[in-house]
């Protein structure tokens, strides 16, 4: 089967048969500020969901995890709110995140169970629930077609700007929309999940099909990124199909909604390491020459978790020998006399030897927006892997010296 | 056996039987700045040494490791120089490395393998040997008793002050002194080793429980200190005796040998973290209620790794939900329906509620420089472990981003 991949407008409301609405319901102090958001289908459709492997879960990620196994992968309606993550709070916690499922449904009409929820903010606070249901009731009154942009703006922290992307898939068998949103931008390397993510389909997709597709396109995007290496109490991305423009997703057919997925999933990560808290510089680590992918994998999450690399990125300088320094304490394979290190596609290290003289041209593509730096193991394997990070700055340290007071 | 272990004067120079000298060699480009190093027993003793596992190991690591299998764990003198890590820098680094023995082992008149030898400083420059060869030769000449300040001095890269100790050990057959000095500031994470660090001793010591006492001390001090989770390419931590006054350490002694070992290595490792790059307090973090050891090893690092832990407390934030959400991700057994978090001996979380009436309390506490946080897994377990690290500010930023440039 032979499809087509294209952007399309919009976001998380771009496939068809889903509206969403977002308003202040009074979480965030700063007035007029959005912090909560209904996103629903019109009708119950499937669903799929990825959360945190943080043992220290949120009350909503609980609460969403029974609901899907309750429901047998059906949703019809997602509620999230920003500026309370509601971790950490104990019985009140499960009860408020309960809470605003049931006043979801009722409010749109459908079984509690048919309603996910997720919360992002600040840990171990309480949601102020006579805030809350009242907003939940205003959004679900307020439920639009064109509304998806500001679901974007409604499920932001500390990002600096909303992430909304989508595609249009054709077929031979018809046409299909993947749309998506997500947030993020510190507390970020997800373990099997990612910080919020919202993924719709207007095709039909079988509960185990949808859930193969999310999981798949995760391992290499939002479980590709990290900001600070920090795994939250909170991440989970859903994916709800409303089957709405009639094509079902079948074997035959997966590769395409696979792809979009990748593609929406991909554009949303790479929006949340660019938007990562003090970030100035998009970071592409790739590691090559490993045996095997797991090898490639580690070594890149660790030399894009490195404090030194993400500091000497920030400052412009081509510090190889941190990159070095960062594989070899990996703990896989690794052998310098064969390793390289490419800044910019620019040789700095190769066969046991600095390029010194390349230092200059290398530190001009550092001093640019987007860096790509290429690391190869040196133990003749032919397996790759990249991981999207971003460099650390000051304005890291300040942001998160000063999230609470 | 009884004994007592009580603080004495000097450094690494206070066991008898030892000499140093240090000066500026023309490494560094400050102009006076100490940038090399001996350390030289009067006749020939026993030694021990630990090494970095980072798999990028530097050359004066890996001659080291030959010199001392190669005289069976016997040494008369350590050569050391700062500003360069003599690491990544190929065939020549190792020749390099080699001569630096070579040249200590003809100026004090013993066998190259019996001289062991470090370096720190950039990664991936290589030495210049027209400054380094005199340096040790005017090194060699000028070894004297009262020069071990100076030696805590020209190994120092980024650290803001020396770092040497020295205790007396009392037992009923006669009195010996354990002494040391350590440097390390940024890159510090230790795995089995630390940055450099020199402990001497004038008992008599056999090679074997020399570096069993090595090792013993170095799981709770300098493996048990974290600045910024990375390991050096370079760190190496070496114990030299000279059996100078007379005693012999055997099994019987052991544990006073052992008792003077950690008191030295602990001090030297806290002064490190004290001196960690940008640090403004030292952070102990202490995690109970765990099952295995290495449960909480794993969980104590984890949280003193964390970045958003590092800058809330860096902001005097007594954020304890990111020290919950560290110990969730860490991969050890939580619970966090029983689980705690102290702040300076105040409870700000306990059986999965909050106690936000004591943060002002908790914030008070870590408006100081010296700060306890201890965290119970809520596993049920005896096992606890402790961490020291610094907090994170933005100077550490600084510093990393303009090392080199």
């Amino acid at each position: 089967m032979s499809y087509s991949v294209e952007p399309a407008q919009g976001g998380v409301t771009a496939p068809g048969g889903f509206r969403s609405a977002s308003l202040h319901s009074g979480i965030k102090a700063k007035t007029g500020a959005l912090d909560l958001a209904v996103l629903a289908a019109d009708t119950v459709g499937t669903a799929a969901g990825l959360f945190t492997t943080n043992l220290a879960k949120a009350a909503p990620v609980l609460v969403s995890q029974r609901h899907l196994a309750k429901s047998g992968g059906r949703a019809r309606a997602v509620v999230v709110n920003s500026g309370c993550a509601n971790a950490c709070t104990g019985d009140d916690g499960m009860a408020n995140a309960l809470r605003m499922t049931t006043e979801t449904a009722q409010a749109i009409g459908c079984a509690p169970e048919e309603v996910l929820v997720a919360s992002t903010g600040v840990i171990g606070v309480g949601l102020k629930m006579d805030r809350v249901v009242p907003g939940i009731r205003g959004a679900a009154a307020a439920l639009a077609r064109d509304k998806g942009a500001e679901m974007a703006r409604a499920i932001m922290t500390t990002d600096p700007f909303p992430k909304d992307h989508a595609v249009v898939v054709r077929t031979s068998r018809g046409h299909f929309h993947v749309g998506g949103t997500a947030k993020g931008s510190g507390m970020i390397e997800p373990n099997m999940a990612t910080m919020l993510g919202f993924l719709t389909t207007d095709a039909a997709v079988p509960p185990a099909l949808l859930q193969r597709a999310l999981q798949e396109s995760a391992r290499r995007t939002f479980n590709a990124i990290t900001v600070d290496g920090e795994c939250s109490t909170n991440d989970c991305v859903f994916a709800l199909a409303s089957g709405a423009n009639g094509v079902t997703v079948d074997e035959e057919l997966y590769p395409a909604l696979q792809a979009a997925f990748y593609e929406v999933s991909k554009a949303l990560a790479i929006g949340i390491v660019r938007g990562g808290e003090g970030a100035t510089k998009l970071v592409s680590i790739t590691v090559t020459g490993a045996r095997e992918w797991a090898h490639a994998e580690r070594a890149a999450r660790t030399i894009a978790n490195s404090l030194l690399v993400k500091t000497a990125i920030h400052g412009g300088d081509p510090n190889w020998g941190r990159l070095v320094a960062a594989a070899g304490r990996s703990g896989v394979p690794f052998d310098l006399s064969s390793a390289a290190v490419h800044i910019g596609g620019i040789v700095l290290f190769e066969n046991g030897q600095p390029h010194d003289a390349n230092a200059e041209r290398a530190a001009a593509h550092l001093s640019g927006k987007e860096i790509d730096i290429e690391l190869d193991l040196g133990t003749g394997g032919a397996e790759r892997a990249t991981i999207w990070t971003c460099d650390l700055s000051a304005e890291y340290v300040r942001i998160n010296a000063d999230y609470r007071t």
